[in-house]
């Protein structure tokens, strides 16, 4: 039995999303979810104060009755807990895979750089809200199950890694930052404009020196400006990264939707496995 | 006589604007303004190509018949030509003043550490698109003519900067970065969500170990969110410099509206002069 822990470090996740997580999990056998119910919690932006998320992730990471834990949801708030979450991990948590994307990545990022259990870039439980959100979610469950099928199929030789743009461009600098030297790393967006995006490969770029390439997951969403920005994404981060001496590999398979494809942090099949 | 050339690394001028802005300019008799025609380009986003925004910058800060370079307009550019226009400044370009703000900034910040002329945080050519604008624009133009009553008053006995937060926090880490060792950092921002101005505060601050202090110009335009935050900008900014041990020393008389302030970069009056 895979036990799997669920908190929310960002922003709250509604019950009834939670309830429908756990219907769809009943069809894994040997999945077994926990909803931490500080998941349920809101305060302001966020699923709970500072101190309440902080300490309902530490409970899960552990906490050696799981073997496991899935953020329920992104949207900005780990920045803020991160740094002192990953301080406060003990033993238990090293043998742990930690799974979330877009926000989440930020604790993804620092677990990694402390090489503590295995981070999966992976569909999270509020993707049940997407319109055929089940696929997604249903891709997390199985790959925990020990499907390997729902994978980003571009591994190479490489570790690789995957984030959302904005989210590693402010890990950049930071003491969340990990180490990316030959690693193929794996970008997606949402919701930003294009000028935005060039903005955010400008800087990430200027970080990224010394990394064996990078591949452009979805650009999705991008708000209409008020003139076209004349160039597309892919132009967009072939540019910067021939800047930077960065090879650019092409596309991804990951992005803010359905189709969002897992991507385990490091080598295939390398690490800790639940 | 005061010779100023205006060029727009970033988003276009129009012509109406210049037109404009030149009839203010008649007012002081010792200024002199010489729209280069690359105001009026266009390219997609951009006021022209990258090479034709290039060329017309290194034309401004090379040509010694001009004592400032005012840069016409923000709205995100000036990072795709920043590094390479810097590298082709010649001696001409050291004895000047170069002016703007916002998306400006990106050059402000690294002529400043290329230690080229006297960068100065003030209102821009576009500011007389604003309601009441003409009041920004005579700011700058007062500024030029010897005028100090425009700058921000919270001058101390340490040298400082000006910056729009977005565009010092992407710069941070880059080629373009000065070294703020000891320096009063100056933030506004404007149209960004309360969360995104948390989360580029996790960033910049740890990007700003050493500097003598931080003071938040105006969070202008905050979009309405579907939750409200919790904390207003004044306190995500002190929470983020409580963490990294610098001081927050309240208010600054900057931002993206008529009252922004100027602030020449460095100590007060010292540098070179227009």
């Amino acid at each position: 039995m895979i036990r799997v822990a669920i908190c929310a470090p960002s922003r709250r996740l509604p019950e009834e999303d939670a309830a429908r997580v756990s219907a769809l999990a009943a069809d894994f056998a040997g999945i077994e979810l926990h909803f931490h119910p500080q998941c349920f919690l809101s305060h302001g932006h966020f699923a709970g104060t500072d101190e309440q998320r902080l300490a309902a992730l530490v409970d899960c990471g552990n906490d050696s009755a799981f073997d496991a834990v899935w953020f329920a949801r992104g949207g900005y708030g780990a920045a803020r807990i991160a740094e002192d979450a990953i301080a406060r991990l003990e033993p238990a948590a090293e043998g742990k895979t930690w799974l979330g994307y877009s926000d989440a990545g930020t604790l993804l990022g620092g677990l990694y750089r402390a090489r503590i259990g295995r981070s999966v870039h992976a569909p999270m439980p509020v993707d049940i809200r997407r319109a055929g959100g089940e696929e997604a979610v249903r891709r997390t469950l199985g790959w925990l199950a020990g499907d390997r099928s729902g994978e980003e199929a571009g591994a190479d030789e490489h570790p690789r890694v995957a984030f959302n743009l904005t989210t590693l461009a402010m890990l950049a600098g930071t003491p969340l930052m990990p180490g990316l030297a030959g690693h193929v790393v794996l970008l997606e967006e949402v919701a930003e404009h294009l000028y935005a995006v060039d903005r955010l490969f400008f800087h990430l770029t200027a970080h990224l020196g010394g990394i064996a390439g990078l591949r452009l997951g979805r650009i999705g969403d991008v708000p209409e400006n008020d003139v076209e920005f004349g160039e597309d994404a892919a132009e967009i981060a072939r540019r910067w990264c021939a800047r930077h001496a960065i090879p650019f590999l092409g596309e991804a398979d990951i992005g803010h939707d359905i189709a969002n494809r897992i991507v385990p942090f490091g080598l295939a099949g390398g690490g800790c496995q639940t």
